[in-house]
């Protein structure tokens, strides 16, 4: 699998801060050492059930950590992040038309998944409704009416839930996670990790 | 509190490879910036039963992840792990004599930190007998008689619950955990992190 060889695989939930985070840097890894990021939105809440986990923002010490933990990496960053008056959320409709645009462009996917992690973590909105989300895609050139559509089309539904299965199967319990030639990477705070891991084409 | 605030408190359960990781590199990093490195073992077990949260090890996907990221770590840095046979342990006895080591002598209780780390990861040896932890005790110049009294001393036990209580007051529910004047530091992946937070006195 040549072509499979030639990516990087980034899951992530956009309800995952972690993932917002990672998502500023991913690319450019990638072009520095010309591999293809393919974007992989799922939905982490399955994972979590299936590792017997409670979400962990909702764990008491951990959650705490985290909130704090997301405000620095912000200031480190310098970032325009702020925390969502909604969190978590189920993201279907940011998923769904997602892998709808993916069908046909990975390129406008990725920049309609930019511009939904920018209007949740940036500007507070819930991403969540399909109206918050259609009209992230209206700002990237897309249909809001297809995109609508998308949110409710069986087979559309159908490809995020295969794509939770193959995260799932693939290993991924949290966001973000990454796979380099069937490596896993979790966390942002291994985006190092993965950088060198290329450099030096592992250990 | 200017004797707190020169020093890094390192939170560690000897049951843990990424403390064992984190251990290698924290010392450097205290010196780096002159601040004196607080060795604290403590019992996770009960910090994970407060966050609700299932042995990491034993999450299925989580617990894939781990072992795999420990040896290839290992690769990395060139350390001499491997994954002990009895994994994972209630490291009563290794961490009672630390305290107890400590009470007189914290650069004494460090070294034989370090000597348990090195029996239980490299040579696979199970540290929570307390014969087995007594001769790493001897190997770095303890008492072996006065360790294994100190494993059934009712005041070395309270205080190994206080340190325990402690960490879970302070918000530590991982290990390692670094607390750098309050600031925490989740994880062996973070000491990049905590480096540059000492070097710009944070952000």
């Amino acid at each position: 699998m040549a072509e499979a060889e030639k990516q990087i695989e980034f899951w992530f939930d956009f309800s995952s801060p972690y993932g917002y985070f990672a998502s500023a840097h991913i690319d450019e890894i990638g072009r520095r050492h010309g591999r293809h990021v393919l974007w992989r939105p799922c939905l982490l809440g399955v994972a979590f059930k299936k590792t017997g986990v409670p979400l962990p923002i909702t764990q008491p010490l951990k959650g705490d950590y985290f909130r704090r933990d997301w405000d620095r990496m912000a200031r480190a960053e310098g970032r325009p992040y702020r925390f969502p008056d909604k969190f978590p959320i189920a993201a279907l409709a940011p998923s769904r038309m997602f892998y709808a645009t993916d069908a046909k462009d990975h390129d406008a996917a990725v920049r309609f998944a930019r511009r939904c992690f920018a209007a949740y973590y940036e500007e507070g909105r819930d991403i969540s409704g399909p109206e918050t989300a259609a009209s992230c895609g209206v700002d990237v050139g897309l249909d809001r009416e297809q995109l609508l559509a998308a949110n409710e089309a069986p087979a559309i539904k159908d490809l995020l839930k295969a794509r939770t299965d193959e995260a799932l199967a693939k290993g991924v319990f949290g966001s973000p996670f990454f796979l380099v030639d069937q490596e896993p990477f979790w966390g942002s705070d291994r985006l190092d990790m993965l950088d060198r891991w290329l450099e030096r084409s592992g250990w």
